[in-house]
């Protein structure tokens, strides 16, 4: 993790920043290694300052810093005096403007008044993207956790079900298997279940909430989105589209099942989505712009005549094929119009296609790739097909 | 709901505010009736605008307000436009500064050039602290889905279960009776999992995270708290604490069971607690000061000569006896040292007294009430005792 800190501290010189406070839960772990609330002080050069503001003895023994820069307790101006006391310069200050609340953004401006602020939100997530072997091994760890939840959609996805409680015997499966219950957004006001989304034909095709996709209805108006009440019937198209947080890392992983036999359109649609996953999976490897991964898969939608029902329809049609993944569930960058950032290695999507088909149903596929100097690297493990259930 | 329109338009009078922009989903959901993506903006007096940034449909038809003042996007230019159009006084605007990111105000700064910003979050957490006879019933509704926690508990409590295991069932069985899956905080980095703390005599004494209380110590150092892998064992004490969504509303219910007969020390201590409970209680009615409530606690266990574990040890010791409870788990007023907001009727607080004794376990017992004109309401239904399961 000292490696972490180090390439902060190059990306800090070229951004021409004297310190960075990270405050953000995810950003703490990622530099420090503790899960514990704390403040983390990044200088130029020189050693970092961990303030730790509870559970000092488990943060002492998850982070890895020398005592001599550890401090008790939550006070920005103690953090300040520190700072100064090691004699670190002090005129820019960079902290996560996406994430902090303008309030205690305010604090720190009070506790630190030799600073200016500047938002350090993408030097960090454009160090976060790129995971090294053992983030990837946590990812792939967290993508094998829907083997426990497809099995479990195998065996009890049956006319009669609800999207309810198949979502409720989904989620104890891969709570069962090591999973966190809490799934991540940096997003302040993105919140995903960490049942995710069992939507059927009924609810499928309606988009509701913050995300752009098969999203549900969820069960009131308090929380539009994830499964509802209603019952699935026999020749029901579901998808099972499933945040997973396994030790802190994110997967993202979606099927679509039939209830009984797939009728021809079934299949066919299915077959599309293939296709246009099929069309991005192949674009991918480093040296690629963010954005051509998405036209690829957009030309693909029109070449098949699809183009109405590509990531939804009308109002509710996304411009993206896909996002990075890794702390949190959604992390830049989105495979999106317009993004220009050329993917690396070692940075991690989730790749997405979906055809939303008002009033019939929706087919999504996803799956989780790394991206290698060549290609990429499957890390989601279920086969990428449309699954029938017996009825 | 326009009465809490009207009512917030009356404290806007108070504080001298033309312009509250609302915008945390939460306080959306309250003034606007809608979990969509919205912005609100409520003017001292005349008609509210809804600005609705995806999902129209939906969000109309769950919002009471007329079309005239509804907008589609997420534009902030857009929405001010609107505010002018309409007259209304634009000096003085009330952003809630602790819910919003310090990039999102700033946005809204440059896209309101005739306003100076203010914080509104005192405003609305006071109103939402009362609440009304539908919001009761709701608290109540996610109260009783402890019940079938309990269920879950009572069947399957054994030596050899482990701590995640039983959480996963006892989530399971919560979200089949319709609890949502997200715990909502007001606290930026404030997370707590939806099958809440499973925390056995190993676990249960250390306090990790940001909660001061029973936290247990979860997976790993990216999520330390919850259930861990332990194995429970034989004589064990067990705390569950779980906080319940229910379409929209929260309860926050605990109890503490023992795998076997309770020796000596785990009834006494047991005992001791609920006296704790009991004082808090009896103190409860409108008109208190909240910290009194806390400080007659703080008092019985003095007495007890249990002060040393009262809400934890050491440095970990909490400074609180109860906290409001809502549309977030934890919401304003705190019952705490130095807090000396008046209880009201209508107020709700989960009242939750815990002797924590290192190397030895814990006791939480923990109930939701609702304040009444001569005392309280009691919201939680599951018997105010220890409970012993065969093993």
């Amino acid at each position: 993790m000292l490696a972490r800190i180090k390439a902060l501290q190059g990306k800090m010189n070229e951004a021409d920043l004297d310190l960075v406070l990270i405050m953000d839960p995810r950003d703490v772990y990622y530099y420090a290694g503790t899960g514990q609330p704390a403040n983390l002080v990044v200088p130029r050069e020189g050693d970092p300052i961990l303030q730790i503001r509870r559970a000092w003895d488990f943060a002492v023994r998850e982070c890895y810093f020398d005592q001599k820069f550890l401090l008790k307790g939550g006070n920005f101006k103690n953090l300040y005096h520190k700072v100064e006391s090691l004699d670190y310069p002090r005129r820019h200050l960079g902290v996560a403007m996406d994430a902090i609340p303008a309030s205690l953004v305010k604090k720190v401006e009070e506790s630190f008044p030799s600073c200016l602020l500047f938002d350090a939100s993408p030097l960090i997530l454009s160090q976060r993207s790129i995971k090294d072997e053992q983030e990837l091994k946590m990812i792939r760890a967290a993508a094998r956790c829907y083997e426990k939840a497809h099995e479990v959609i195998l065996n009890e996805l049956r006319p009669g079900i609800s999207e309810l409680s198949l979502s409720a015997n989904i989620l104890a499966a891969v709570r069962g298997e090591g999973a966190d219950t809490i799934i991540r957004n940096r997003r302040w006001d993105a919140s995903l279940a960490p049942d995710g989304i069992v939507a059927s034909s009924k609810t499928s095709w309606q988009v509701s909430g913050h995300a752009m996709t098969v999203t549900g209805k969820g069960l009131s108006a308090a929380l539009p989105w994830g499964a509802s009440g209603e019952t699935i019937e026999q020749g029901d198209l579901v998808v099972v589209d499933l945040g997973i947080n396994y030790q802190g890392y994110h997967a993202d992983v979606a099927r679509t099942y039939v209830v009984g036999e797939a009728d021809q359109k079934q299949q066919e649609v299915f077959e599309q989505v293939y296709s246009l996953q099929e069309a991005a999976l192949q674009s991918i490897k480093s040296g690629v712009l963010a954005e051509d991964v998405y036209w690829l898969a957009y030309e693909k939608a029109v070449e098949m005549n699809v183009i109405q029902y590509f990531q939804g329809h009308g109002e509710m049609q996304g411009d993206y094929i896909g996002h990075g993944l890794g702390l949190e569930i959604d992390e830049p960058p989105i495979l999106q119009i317009d993004n220009r950032t050329r993917l690396s290695s070692g940075m991690v999507f989730a790749i997405e296609p979906k055809l939303i088909i008002p009033g019939w149903g929706a087919v999504v596929l996803e799956d989780d790739v790394a991206v290698t100097d060549t290609g990429y690297t499957l890390l989601s493990t279920v086969p990428r097909r449309l699954f029938m259930v017996d009825a």
